[in-house]
């Protein structure tokens, strides 16, 4: 376990190099081989207890076996990066064993929350009698409240009534936007179908003309246009769109506007446009390293999600208990019973401090920026699109020796779309530093390289190209 | 912070008592009294960074301020308890920080589940070939699940064509039965009118008569019936619906039979009837103890919930990837990022075993009927319905001295209707002790009961009757 410790300060940057060697991002087995057991790490469930020694081995080898999310050469995913502060609240979580419906079971994690919902709103830019919101688990379930309350907001009777109650409803996002807003529009019983998919520019942007244009034409097809997601951080490319153009349109054609955000720095909220947004989601668990799950859900009007969900259940929502019932903040919830996700996000803000978080994403953005440079003046890479990163995701093929001749076409194409997969695959099993990849529209197979962890340093970018070209340089 | 430990082994008994008396479950303050902050514990979130110094504070106080749902003498929700191999299952998962939606960043986790999700199908009663899966966000979220998987069975065009596709649905379920059911309907955009609520005999059990005609009506006013929800342990009575006479009138009519169940020991699962259910709930983190959330959904029919909930983004689910990507299973989850909430159950299933888990269920039985034993022979307290507990739930009225001579009639409940909250805000001003209250129907607020802590001993019942009768006999 020693050698595979997340490392996340080392002042001396040669030790540093020298330990990251020897510690791997995974130590890669296929499915069919843990299966079986690995030098006596069982899966089985066992009728009667194992010895607390056994017990400890399981913990070790579920350790060995796994993957170094903290790792610095971790860059799979945004969800990466091992926050001291933020494991130690998830700790104290856990101990507290507690529920988030009533003030009566969470007293001061309700409040936390409170204090916490505040603080985003007015950096989102909303005013003091503005704003409400909740913790729940992901991205993806903060966008499908999104969707949700904004339905409800179009007609409340869809609470009881279902979606009979509607004609058949239209939303509106990105080509570049993530699944959530159709899976959530399948969940809620719009259908994937509902949700228009505006085409975007050559950087992943949408393009307001296009969402015009997209708004008409349902209206045409007699559909309800109600709701537009727009992106700023986009999955893939870490694409703006356009805010201030989309709140416009938004305005015109009375739909909701909901803010899909990553970015988690006051420079990103551009407050003239996040105003007019009638819900955002917020989560921490990616750029501000905070341990898996923290989202939020913010809505700008207060009361909505209350009206839009609540149930009022009186095993739990008694409404003559000895304290203010308002704190009993459950029934804003699709959940009953919810996990405490908001303590860890405090500790963290009182340890680094508002200012503490930017940093920690400007030096995302600087390695972005790094990584951006090194691949520009290097033949052997290609960028997906030209631009300067506007986030902390960068695109790049990495072109073997035998590809660079070639002229571009559907045959170098064909050859290219498996270069990605292959240098994946030899790194997977070499475990020194893992990466994503997949394919766009008409890109075939490309790296998709991102920054959340702080810890990252530019000798492992550095680290990254060279692995690449090492495994890649016989294809 | 020292008398609050949470108390698990104590072998002295009259020691433990002590302790237990010196030991509060919870140190109530107003919202108001919390947020102005006390000795210094402010929950505002500062631009800069505090010292840890603070920080060690600010957790000592988090805990000072809570709730500890993990004394033995917390009786307010099911999820209580403190299993400390839970606890440190919880503490890996956060350290390993990943998450669950790639084999790729969660081998161990994903194979973990896998077995989980057998053995649980298997305890169940469903053949090797059957059963399918998944771990999720709570009760609520599984049981949404099961009326999402249903309805996509009932018209698998609903996924992409939404609720048009369909004409209007009817599902059912007991007036017993938790409000998850009501709350996913809306959610689904069934509207919770959809819900059609069956009536309960005295104990709490659905009439299977009622269901019956319950969906011959829904079918005469145009309807299509195509769920039932029964509940094997409901939430106030912790009553069992007849599962077998549920199980014919869904074959009959040819129904989505879900089974909402709480027992988690095989004595309650009754394998003939099990098998025929197309869905379970099942909550680890209630009767098993495990530290929230952990709750599964069962699905008997493979295939169905990747079918239903499949979108196969390319950044995530790429089917050129080295290894066998059946086990990339996050496609089946209506989240996209997924807490890993496997590992606390698996831990805790190698440290204890299945009979480990049997036997510390049993305790929370035999604690149940030696507080319904006692409830009998004390006529200080009336039961709500005179039946020995199917479960972990007694249901009571404590008579204060002032109302004893009064006959049954609304003065009488119209007073005792505001015993219990009364009590409860004494208790929470003490913080000796913790039970949850509520009204049923025509029934006035009753005090409710659970167990699942197996820590609670019969002295602690004694000690929550004695504290009852202590703060009530003025009222
Ligand atoms: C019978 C029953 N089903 C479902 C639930 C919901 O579970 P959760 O709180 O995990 O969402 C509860 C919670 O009390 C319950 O009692
Ligand atoms: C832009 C965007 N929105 C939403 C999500 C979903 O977040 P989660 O994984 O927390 O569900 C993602 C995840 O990658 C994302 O990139």
């Amino acid at each position: 376990m020693s050698t595979r410790t997340p490392l996340l300060v080392l002042g001396n940057i040669s030790t540093r190099s020298k330990i990251l060697c020897l510690s791997k991002v995974l130590d890669f087995h296929h499915p069919h081989q843990l299966k079986d057991g690995l030098e006596g790490f069982s899966l089985d469930l066992p009728e009667h207890a194992e010895t607390l020694e056994q017990i400890l081995v399981d913990c070790r080898d579920t350790l060995k076996y796994g993957v170094s999310t903290g790792h610095p050469r971790f860059f799979n995913q945004l969800s990466s990066g091992l926050d001291v502060i933020g494991v130690a609240g998830e700790w104290l979580t856990s101990t507290a064993n507690t529920n988030m419906f009533t003030y009566e079971v969470s007293p001061v994690f309700i409040l936390m929350e409170e204090v916490l919902l505040k603080k985003m709103q007015s950096i989102v830019g909303w005013s003091e009698d503005e704003g409400d919101g909740i913790f729940c688990p992901g991205g993806t379930i903060s966008n499908l409240y999104s969707i949700l309350v904004a339905r409800y907001r179009v007609c409340p009777e869809v609470k009881t009534k279902g979606m009979g109650a509607l004609p058949p409803l239209a939303l509106f996002t990105s080509e570049h936007s993530h699944y959530s807003v159709k899976k959530s529009a399948a969940v809620l019983g719009l259908g994937s179908e509902s949700v228009m998919v505006v085409t975007c520019d050559e950087r992943g942007k949408m393009i307001p003309a296009e969402l015009e244009s997209s708004i008409l034409a349902a209206k045409s097809k007699g559909l309800l246009p109600f709701y537009v997601n727009a992106t700023a951080g986009t999955t893939v490319y870490g694409a703006f769109d356009p805010l201030a153009a989309i709140a416009d349109i938004c305005h015109t054609h009375r739909l909701w506007m909901h803010v899909d955000v990553r970015p988690e720095q006051p420079k990103h909220f551009d407050h003239l446009i996040y105003v007019i947004a009638c819900s955002v989601t917020w989560n921490p668990h990616k750029m501000m390293c905070v341990p898996l799950q923290c989202s939020v859900i913010l809505v700008k009007k207060p009361g909505l999600l209350q009206e839009c969900n609540k149930l009022g259940a009186e095993y739990l929502f008694q409404t003559d208990k000895p304290y203010d019932v308002n704190y009993d903040t459950g029934d804003k919830s699709i959940q009953c019973g919810r996990h405490v996700d908001v303590f860890k996000l405090w500790l963290m803000w009182k340890a680094k401090g508002s200012d503490g978080f930017g940093s920690q994403v400007n030096k995302c953005l600087e390695n972005a920026e790094y990584l951006y440079d090194q691949l520009k003046r290097n033949s052997d890479f290609q960028l997906v699109f030209k631009h300067k990163p506007e986030h902390s995701n960068v695109c790049f093929w990495y072109i073997p020796p035998s590809l660079r001749a070639l002229q571009p076409g559907p045959d170098r194409d064909r050859r290219l779309h498996e270069v990605a997969p292959q240098i994946k695959g030899r790194m997977m099993e070499k475990g020194s530093v893992l990466i994503g990849y997949q394919p766009f529209g008409d890109k075939v197979n490309f790296f998709r390289c991102v920054f959340s962890n702080p810890a990252t340093q530019p000798e492992d970018i550095d680290f990254l190209l060279n692995e690449i070209i090492t495994l890649g340089a016989d294809l």
